[in-house]
């Protein structure tokens, strides 16, 4: 019997000598609760997402170290851990040193080599470099390494003969992360260990950040692999955030142990700190004691805790105290602050109000009301008066050229409508956070993101973007559970919820006429979905045809009945054109200087989805349906 | 003897069919100047940075069905050029079409399948990802082919036999982009191809962005290999300009034919859309005819270049026609509008002085001298009525929390500086640029871009960052080339580059008493290169090291000698630590809002340098040094 701990340890990238103090504190626990093996996350030592620091030999150098003080720590017990590789003196061609993302197995004060690899520690397979993040760019893999020796990958992949103290024996398959992904890909981590080993248990090490439906998926996946070779494992993943630049994760760690049929026995709390210590009998390739499996969430209550963990840790790594958040009365401001009301004291929010003649009294009552709800504090500052002012230094500004003067530049009122939104965040909210002593926060939802319905240093500024990856319907839902799962009474208005989506910018946009948006979200989420979100991702030429083909309520999930919207082919078209020329579009450079958002979703705008500025795009197919529509 | 054209084509990202078009009459030229075959340039059809446009299915289909339109006017001669290849039906693990990078050889309205390869196309077995785009994210290389197939790449390498019209026979050496970097890698396309073949000419196509010293390199390290193999090759490169998002790079062309010493026989002139039509002889495997080497241009003179073809192009994709410039009569400001007045005409540029209390009469007038010099239009809009409004409002504020008022949040000194460097670019500038009918211009440089010396917002905010991947002392170099090579006459104001370098946000940054910005350039320019553009870089550990071996100034290449700048390791070590905080700090945090910039150095913040939001680290050695350098 032996007892295996699994390290539920919250990462914190680029802070190498902080993860190995909490290493420490694990294994001194491990040692005490008699654990034979404590394992670790996937590159739990220099943490995963720390950009082209991967470049900097300082900090490889600093890893490889302080995996040699952890290695000095398994007198007692074995420890299984990620970190850098290196290979001394080896430069890649690049100019930079060649490093792997491998996984050490340390033993009575030394490293085990896995029996076939050339290497002391085991290299991962599989890098992936399809979503937001690339090991490819920084980690040789596997596959490189026998293409280098002129062999095939599964000459190097072999598993681990592990001999524990009380004479017990284990042989371990090990796998980074990714190479569980065994189906479909050339290289095949777990068959290879399978077909000519008689493996006791998968040890799968992961950085893996949470995405809706992740962890399922991931269970699904592994337990597939599982079953199909009858083999029990054990899942380790850290917590913590970490991010891109733009993109903001969160990790749930959700440690986890299999059945040999692939089934949970045991599932780790998600975003909890843990040393998760169970049995297992290499014998009878079980594990014994308590099952526990975490119950399912619904989508709504992940979102809830994705975004809630966060804020919580990103704040805290960034060292921000207070936060500031323009309201406006409307939905997306007043579930932000409900929001950051879940993670910040009432006396560290400053929730203010920037009315224009063109806010309604209806909206500025919500917008005190939030703050009320939430007991923080509140301020109206208007920007009527900064309006006025730019207008008259713009009717009065003496324009020359060449010693000429020349008529003065005119504002529009569409002009006007960014002069105002740009004047709430970079004058008011910016000057007001920095006099707070905090951040200003954005607000924009995906919607908004996807086609630039959001002005550049305006409402699309600010040091976080929390429900950025979140769709409108996503936003409603949120509102909705705040109120009735989280804070359990009103703190998102009910009048928030109810009054139609307005920016209130112009008398165009006057609520209470019922003139809002133009966007009819229950039809644009999904439609902007099938842009952003599929893997094979929908042109005007797909959603053409699925309108032809009469498949495109179908296909896009939208609950509402497109005849109902757009009485003909010529509206629909307009509103198609209309919005997929921002989309790939003027939205592109204003996504390029958006803040950084949390991510939730399988593609977020930022790192995960890149994009180049360029001309909107319509295909020759695109063109000869739309003709054979308009016909 | 063959004759060749070599297509210097521009390749518009994400425009295939405006691409086919501009190919289509290179065609037709190349038949009416008796080519036997033509050569355009890697993805010309697709075009490279689209960023994840690549997961769009409908316009990777739009690329190939264009690439039946080239194949289909191949009867009278002989066409190669890049495109996408899909194979069909196949969908990866990742729930994306596979698709590869790949050449198409297309005679007698046919594809030519190489060899043994199992495709009737080349594909690109070295795909990058170490820099500003990632090859491997979108592309399945000949290795993972081969290795799904359970053999080596050179398995599938094969040369391509042509026949043409004319009885002559050409044993080509297929080869794209980075095929050729034939050392040091695990996989050799050019040794593969050499070992077993005799080939008469290498064909590298390729879709390769200009960075400072690139053009030379390249010929070097391809010079090299050919020698090596004693074999002749020609080269084929885009013109135009490509963006990942952040940065912008410009495409230089430099099509060239090599002889089999690796020589140059010929290059093509750089950003010139031209077709370069050789002479060879495959008997003697030797071009003839005219020689053509272009000169060596000084590092100052290349940049130019690359700037101002950059703007141009980029603002012409963009649909940008008319700037605004915001000016303040240092060398930054005077620099960008001299540069865009190389590219816009002066009635469509509007440079805009914005002074407060704080500014000199003496900026105030050179910044009037820069729009005189160009001629273009010119306004004074003063930020202090604005900022007194901030002020007044700030102070009379009614901030409350659960109905309490609490005192009003006092702006300091140092926050009206951003409140003033806020207010000129998103009130004043963002405004006039809308009146204007154009876009405003970022002015930083790489310095301040590196410590975030600008303000979120303010001066940090634009549609283009033109200049942000200069250094300081790169600046005063393209002033000083501006007005000697480019207009001949002083347009950048000789006072703006005499004056000490100042923000002018503050009394205590009296540009009349001297006093200006916190940055010694001469000194920090090099100390932040060390930071950011070498391959393994430097951390303060490196610098300390370099400090305390008194072999700083030569690892660094200042101008400047330290113990003139700092007295002692603890002046020394203050001065390192405060810049390290903000690189690694705040700044980042900028850096992700930041404009897209204009890139030429080998590492130029943005795609080109990836950053996370992380806290700065000190490495254990590092604190070791610096302990014992200050005892």
């Amino acid at each position: 019997m032996l007892k295996i701990g699994l390290a539920q340890l919250l990462v914190e990238p680029g802070n190498a000598r902080g993860n190995v103090t909490r290493m420490k504190e694990y294994i001194q626990e491990a040692v005490t609760k008699n654990c034979d093996l404590v394992i670790f996350p996937e590159l739990c030592i220099p943490g995963y997402f720390i950009g082209d620091n991967w470049d900097q030999t300082d900090y490889m150098n600093e890893c490889i170290s302080l995996g040699e003080e952890i290695r000095a720590l398994s007198e007692n017990i074995t420890v299984i851990f990620g970190n850098v590789a290196l290979e001394k003196g080896k430069i890649n061609p690049d100019g930079r040193i060649r490093k792997y993302n491998a996984m050490f197995i340390a033993q009575n004060g030394k490293f085990i080599a896995p029996g076939r690899s050339p290497y002391p520690f085991y290299i991962k397979t599989l890098l992936p470099d399809y979503r937001e993040f690339d090991d490819l760019r920084y980690f040789t893999s596997l596959t490189e390494v026998a293409t280098e020796r002129h062999a095939f990958p599964e000459d190097f992949l072999s598993p681990l003969h592990l001999t524990f103290k009380n004479g017990d024996e284990l042989i371990i398959g090990p796998l980074i992360c990714e190479d569980s992904w065994d189906e479909n890909y050339a290289v095949k981590p777990m068959s290879y260990l399978n077909d000519s080993y008689d493996i006791d248990l998968y040890v799968n090490i992961s950085n893996s950040p949470f995405t809706l439906g992740k962890p399922e998926r991931r269970h699904r996946l592994f337990g597939h692999s599982l079953n199909r070779f009858k083999k029990p494992a054990v899942y380790v993943n850290c917590t913590g955030v970490q991010n891109n630049g733009k993109n903001i994760y969160t990790f749930d760690g959700s440690a986890g142990a299999y059945n040999n049929d692939g089934s949970l026995f045991y599932e780790g709390f998600p975003y909890t700190n843990e040393l998760v210590v169970l049995t297992f009998d290499p014998d009878t390739r079980s594990f014994t004691g308590m099952k526990s499996i975490s119950s399912q969430r619904s989508e709504t209550a992940s979102i809830y805790e994705a975004l809630h963990y966060g804020i919580q840790k990103f704040t805290e790594q960034a060292g921000i105290r207070k936060v500031v958040i323009g309201v406006s009365g409307g939905i997306d401001s007043a579930v932000n602050a409900a929001l950051y009301a879940t993670v910040f004291k009432p006396e560290d929010m400053l929730l203010v109000n920037m009315p224009s003649t063109y806010n309604s009294q209806m909206t500025k009552s919500l917008a005190e009301e939030s703050a009320k709800n939430i007991g923080c504090t509140y301020a109206v500052i208007p920007v009527q008066d900064s309006l006025e002012l730019t207008r008259k230094q713009f009717l009065q500004m003496n324009l020359t050229r060449n010693g000429e003067v020349l008529s003065s530049l005119t504002l529009t009122p569409f002009m006007e409508e960014n002069v105002q939104a740009r004047d709430r965040s970079s004058r008011i909210l910016a000057a007001a956070a920095a006099a707070f002593g905090g951040a200003f926060t954005c607000n924009a939802n995906k919607a908004e993101m996807t086609v630039g319905y959001a002005t550049l240093y305006g409402d699309g500024a600010g040091f976080l973007a929390a429900t950025a990856d979140l769709w409108k319907h996503q936003v409603y839902d949120l509102a909705h559970y705040l109120n009735t799962e989280v804070f359990g009474r009103e703190v998102v208005p009910q009048g928030s919820i109810d009054i139609i989506p307005s920016a209130e910018l112009s008398a165009a946009q006057d609520i209470t006429k019922g003139q809002g948006d133009p966007l009819i979200y229950p039809y644009h989420d999904y439609l902007f979905s099938a842009f952003v979100e599929r893997w094979q991702r929908a042109t005007p030429e797909t959603i053409l045809r699925w309108y032809d083909e009469g498949t495109l309520e179908e296909n896009l999930h939208t609950p509402l009945c497109i005849t109902d919207i757009f009485p003909g082919p010529s509206e629909f078209i307009a509103d198609l054109e209309r919005w997929w020329n921002l989309f790939s579009g003027f939205a592109v450079a204003k996504r390029i200087q958006s803040p950084p958002m949390l991510a939730i979703s399988r593609r977020a705008f930022g790192n995960d989805l890149r994009e180049s500025q360029i001309r909107p795009y319509y295909t020759q197919e695109y063109e000869r349906l739309k003709k054979k529509l308009l016909q």
